[in-house]
C-alpha cells in the first residue's frame, strides 16, 4: 500500500470522452478533499488543456493523474473498488446506495484498505465486465424518466457522501456569535412589548389578553433570540411608540400654524 | 397555493450568469425528479439558446421555466425557503445540512406548504439581504481548501438528497392548524414595520440600515411565522405606531385643561 493512499478512495473514469468532464470531476473531488485521480484510455489522450480550463483552479487533481491503459492496471492496488453506473447490468453484486457506499468505503479505509470508485465514459458507461471487478454497485437514486446524469454530478454526488460520512459531527444549530438571550431577557421583552400595547389599546377584548400574549411571546421564543436581537427588539418597540407620537406632535404643531 | 405546487421543491436562481449552468441545472433537476425553475434576472436574458443545448434533452423546466425581476417576487407564493451557500454572512439563521435541508423540505411539503432552494449567481453568491429572507441556510461540506462548486453541483446534491429522501419516506400527513405566512405576507409585514421605523426615525445612522433591516427580517424569517401572527405582528405595530400618539394626545388633552 502506497503511504496514504489508504486514507481516501481515488476516483477512477473508464475511458472518459470530454476534457471538460475531466476538469469538472477534478473540480468536485477538490470540493470534497479526494484527490488521487485515474483515468483508463481518456477518448482524446492526456494531457488536455481543456480539462485544467474546467476544473476552476483544482488543478492537483489533474497535475497528478495517472493514466492507465487498461482498468485492471488502474485498479491494481486497490482492496475495494465500487462501481458507480445508474444501469446496472446483469451481475450479481449488491447494490447499494451513494449512503451506503461511502459508509463501506468509510469501513473499508478504517481497515487500512485501498478503495476507489469506478466511473464509466459519458456514452456507454460501464461494460459489465468492468463492473464485475467490483464489491458493488453503487446506484444513484435517479428518476427513471431522466437517466442521463452528467458525469461529474455521479463523482460529485458520490464525493459528497463520503465527505459528509467524514465529517461526523453534526454541524452547529447556530454558527459561533453572540450570547444567546436568557429567560430574563425575554421577559424584559416581553414585559416592556406588553406594556406599550396595553397603552395603546392592544388588548381588546380583554378576556382575549391572556392568549394574544401567548401567541405573540410564542413567535419570539421560537426565534432563540441573541443578545443583541433582544436589545434590538426592544429598540424597535420604543422607537414604535415614541416615534409616532413625535410625528403627531409634528402634525399638530403644523396645523396649529395654519392660520384657519 | 397552486394546485401541485406544494408537491415539490422549487429551484430559485438569483441572477445565474452562464447558460450552461442553466441548462446543466435543469438537467439535474430531471435526474432528480425536479421541475419548477426559476430565475431572477439572469443576466443575458431569456431564453437562451445554449441553456437548452446544454439539458441534455431535459428541456421541460426549461420550457416552464418562470424569470423574474426582484427575488421577492419570485418566492411570493412560498412558504418555506432554504438558502444554499458555501459562505454564510452574518445572517442569524440557523446552518443546515443538505441532508437536514431535505428533512425539512419534505416535513414542510408533507404539511402542504410550497418551498424552494435559492442558489446564488455564479461569481457572487447570495448577498446578505437575500439570505435574510430565507428560514436557513443549507451548507455542503464542502473542504474549506477549495471552496469553488459548481452551481449545478450545488443544486445536483440538494436535489439528491430531496430525492433519496423521498423514497425513504412514508406517505404525507397534512398539516395541522393555522396556515403558514408565504413569503408575500411576510414582505408585507417587514414593509410595514421597517415604514413605521423609518418614520420614527429609527434606523440612525443612516448607513447601517441596511444591516439593521437585515438583522430584524432575519428574527421573523426563522420563526416559521403563520398567516394569523402575520396579521397579529401588524397589528402589533399598528398599535405601538399609533397607541403612543393616541396617549401623548390625551396627556396633551388634559394638560390644556389644568390652568397654569
Amino acid at each position: 500500500m502506497t503511504e496514504g493512499s489508504g486514507a481516501k478512495p481515488c476516483i477512477i473514469l473508464n475511458e472518459p470522452q470530454l476534457a471538460e468532464n475531466i476538469g469538472a470531476v477534478a473540480r468536485v473531488m477538490a470540493n470534497f478533499g479526494l484527490d488521487d485521480l485515474r483515468m483508463v484510455r481518456p477518448r482524446d489522450g492526456w494531457p488536455q488543456e481543456r480539462a485544467w480550463a474546467c476544473a476552476s483552479g483544482a488543478d492537483w487533481p489533474l497535475d497528478e493523474a495517472k493514466v492507465f491503459d487498461t482498468l485492471e492496471a488502474a485498479v491494481a492496488d486497490l482492496h475495494r473498488l465500487y462501481a458507480t453506473t445508474a444501469r446496472p447490468r446483469e451481475v450479481m453484486l449488491p447494490i447499494i446506495t451513494p449512503r451506503e457506499g461511502a459508509a463501506a468505503l468509510h469501513e473499508a479505509v478504517g481497515e487500512g484498505l485501498n478503495t476507489g470508485l469506478l466511473f464509466g465514459g459519458e456514452r456507454a458507461g460501464l461494460e459489465t465486465q468492468d463492473i464485475a471487478l467490483c464489491q458493488a454497485i453503487i446506484t444513484i437514486p435517479i428518476d427513471p424518466r431522466f437517466r442521463s446524469l452528467n458525469l461529474a454530478q455521479a463523482v460529485a454526488i458520490n464525493a459528497y457522501e463520503w465527505r459528509t460520512q467524514t465529517q461526523d459531527r453534526p454541524p452547529p444549530a447556530f454558527r459561533e456569535g453572540p450570547p444567546a438571550a436568557d429567560q430574563q431577557m425575554l421577559t424584559g421583552l416581553y414585559g416592556h412589548l406588553e406594556g406599550d400595547l396595553d397603552e395603546a389599546g392592544f388588548f381588546h377584548p380583554e378576556e382575549k389578553k391572556p392568549s394574544m400574549v401567548r401567541n405573540l411571546r410564542a413567535i419570539f421564543a421560537r426565534s432563540n433570540l441573541n443578545e443583541q436581537e433582544v436589545r434590538t427588539l426592544r429598540g424597535v418597540v420604543t422607537a414604535l411608540s415614541r416615534g409616532r407620537g413625535r410625528v403627531l406632535a409634528k402634525l399638530a404643531a403644523q396645523k396649529a400654524k395654519t392660520p384657519s
